[in-house]
């Protein structure tokens, strides 16, 4: 693998815990584990469903979207108020605890976020988790209005940052993430966080780690 | 609703009983179950991602990846001649056992199949099951090179049949074919097998059953 000459970061799941939404589910369900994935699928399900249907909302009311079919589904009772705190857990997320040394260790070469997220969503998190010191640029799939794995979200990377994707490493937790980033054209580090299985999407990352703060070591 | 000039059906959990593949999986798996639920899911985010990726490759090679996805993830060891009969169960799918007397009581007007599947694989299904004598279309997402719900696939029941989408009435037990065809102008049936919820994708169907043969009754 060539040096990369920038880093390009998805943010759900790589950047931010996603499941830390877990303590704000307790208040509703003695199970808030099953609440935080059955969310977390069904949010990225809506995500390609919405895309393929060019019927693009952005990720704030996906995810509300996908709250709303969990909680029926799991057949829990929740009130409208708490499932808005459910729903603000998602501007405060965590980031994981090896996230910001790791930044640090990069920062000489342009870091970015490439995300689902909406605009505000992100902003809200990159404040929330004190990373925004570190990003030169946050880039939302809501300018171009269609999801993750389109190629025109990954196409909004080389065009920010004025470099060609090969000259980048794209970093994923989310394994179809990974195969769509390869296949426009990014050298690819997956961050498999959870002994997940690799997708058979006829693409393979550049480099496999587990931590995020094994990639400098790496390079 | 208005009364529909013609019916399209999806094939695979409509017509066709996909988990009618859970005994050929006994040979590999004490839980024949899980395989094939986690295949059936996997088989449908690989169609989603792969159409948006805009990377089609055929149903018969998306299922094939999604079953080596599975035993790969399920950690089930399995030959090659093994995972070769689970594919060809595909072929010889067993139809839910009311199919044919409801396409009998429906077949004075024309009747359709729109799936995901490619042409040789309805082809062996729809002989398998005896179901061709009723049906004047088995359109296959192939033409058109993409996947549900995407808009060009929906599209080629109306061109087909020479009606308008609102005339026909569209039959899926997936909710989110659901909504996809309800996206497209169609009036849609649910066929709510098993006791599924509805997606949160700003559309519903018309009509809500749990057998096909409650759709003759309820026009």
């Amino acid at each position: 693998m060539a040096p990369p000459k920038a880093f390009v970061f998805d943010a759900y799941g790589t950047l931010f815990d996603v499941h830390s939404v877990v303590e704000a589910g307790r208040e509703i369900t003695q199970e808030p584990q099953t609440l935080s994935l059955t969310w977390r699928q069904k949010q990225l399900e809506y995500t390609w469903l919405r895309a393929l249907m060019g019927r693009y909302e952005d990720f704030w009311k996906v995810t509300e979207a996908a709250l709303r079919f969990t909680v029926r589904r799991l057949a829990i009772t929740a009130t409208e108020a708490q499932l808005g705190r459910l729903m603000e857990a998602y501007l405060s997320l965590a980031a994981f605890p090896e996230v910001t040394a790791t930044l640090e260790r990069l920062k000489g070469l342009p870091l970015a976020i490439l995300s689902n997220g909406s605009p505000r969503m992100l902003e809200a998190a990159v404040h929330s988790s004190g990373l925004g010191p570190y990003l030169r640029h946050v880039l939302s799939v809501d300018t171009v209005k269609t999801y993750k794995p389109s190629p025109a979200v990954y196409a909004l990377g080389p065009k920010a940052l004025g470099l060609p994707a090969g000259e980048m490493l794209f970093v994923s937790s989310n394994a179809w993430d990974v195969a769509g980033a390869k296949a426009s054209g990014y050298q690819v580090c997956w961050c498999n966080r959870a002994n997940a299985t690799m997708e058979e999407l006829g693409f393979r990352p550049d480099l496999t780690v587990e931590r995020l703060d094994q990639i400098p070591g790496r390079l």
